[in-house]
């Protein structure tokens, strides 16, 4: 069994808003289907939630009455991303369904307080994909709060111990330093848990709102911590997604789940 | 607090696949927006669901692989009906949240097994408006099956014990008998829980897939028994629903829950 993360960087343009890369999300659809392998798919908010979230600044929590209707708004924008992502997954006869986090989680204090993954153990067992995405939730110390993706896949490798965990990323994988400011950054094609302690410091460069990179090495960490492999690998090049779930090799950085 | 139903048949074309009643849908928003009620919206599936759920017998459960196409395709359908009904509210500033049955919901050969009614109070507590609908959810007998609106609303109205229950359909009110087909039918105006007894056998040529009518008459007959008054309006027929919400009499049939 396989978690899938569809970076919001591969699938929307982050740059503006509510831009989605209906194409490269189509191609990912058809490689995953052409897989055919037991997957839950996580999707990042990208260009759909960074952007009124920022402005409405929800991951502060609840301090004006104006912050609800940024919740609303927020919440229907992940949800349109969310309809178009399905979209793309019917054109290749994915059976997906959607599990909005807002209406299955629960932080408390930007952490985990409540998550309900019997809800996915049971669509899966049907022959279900289940879908989810980085979302706005209820918080109990904060009123809501924002969950990532990042966040969302530690619950369920969690819960799932997954066979790997997919970052499908807008870059090769993990680099020396930030591949889009230096051009000597080398990509790291296997690492293991203490390569990944020495690394976090060097990448704090690529952090965004919902943690980015800096959000991404943490929950890598939290993976190898509990044994579990992950792989980066880059979305927008063709059949790299899929070789991976076919157990061939890419370009990618591999990290190696801690086997005490 | 109030729970409105917002009729499959008011906010979209039941005879036409994805035909969306927008203009109805807005004015209907605006009064919401205009009576300002602590409120939970429920609305039908209407022709984003109906079809494709009845095209793939969703509702007699897990048969075969096919269905589960089936059961992914009707719950985005209906999503995407959710999506529009939310922009109808964000036109009229509702700070709306969406919780999909499917997500919270579970049946048992069509009988309710497990419902997350906490989500719900959780974002009243913060003044959203929860907005739920017609959706396809699990059943633990059948693999899946379909949960009305009508579902809904008696387990929202049993937990919440609203001051009323208000359903928006597209005919003035219950008749003596069939208005569509009987041109002698007489709008009910008032009813008590023993009338309701009496006329359920009359009505039941109204039936259709999700139980229609007679499903309808069900609920309202439960709601009675709970002591919830309940009323139904005509959601074609400007300020209706406004003036209901405020307390006032408008052409409608009410429906006194039962004091004992």
């Amino acid at each position: 069994m396989f978690i899938i993360k569809l970076g919001g960087s591969v699938i929307t343009d982050k740059s503006k808003v509510q831009s989605f890369k209906e194409e490269i999300t189509n191609r990912l659809a058809s490689e995953i289907k052409r897989a055919n392998k037991k997957t839950i798919i996580i999707h990042g908010a990208g260009s759909f939630g960074h952007i009124i979230a920022k402005k409405y600044d929800l991951n502060a929590g609840l301090k004006n009455e104006d912050q609800l209707h940024g919740f609303s708004l927020t919440h229907a924008m992940v949800q349109k991303l969310n309809s178009l992502v399905l979209k793309s997954l019917h054109r290749y006869n994915i059976s997906a369904v959607s599990i909005p986090p807002h209406s299955v989680l629960k932080l408390n204090n930007h952490n985990y307080s409540k998550f309900d993954n019997v809800i996915f153990k049971d669509y899966l067992d049907l022959g279900l994909i289940p879908v989810t995405f980085g979302d706005v939730v209820l918080d109990e110390k904060l009123g809501f709060s924002i969950c990532s993706g990042d966040l969302l896949i530690e619950l369920l490798a969690n819960y799932f111990k997954p066979d790997k965990v997919i970052f499908v990323i807008d870059e090769d994988g993990l680099y020396s330093s930030n591949p889009k400011t230096d051009k000597n950054a080398k990509l790291i094609h296997e690492l293991k848990l203490n390569d990944l302690l020495q690394l976090s410091t060097t990448l704090d460069s690529h952090a965004d709102v919902t943690g980015g990179m800096g959000g991404k090495i943490a929950s890598i960490k939290y993976l190898a911590e509990l044994g579990i492999d992950t792989i980066l690998l880059n979305g927008n090049k063709p059949d790299r997604l899929y070789k991976v779930l076919m157990g061939e090799n890419v370009i990618s950085t591999k990290v190696f789940g801690d086997r005490k």
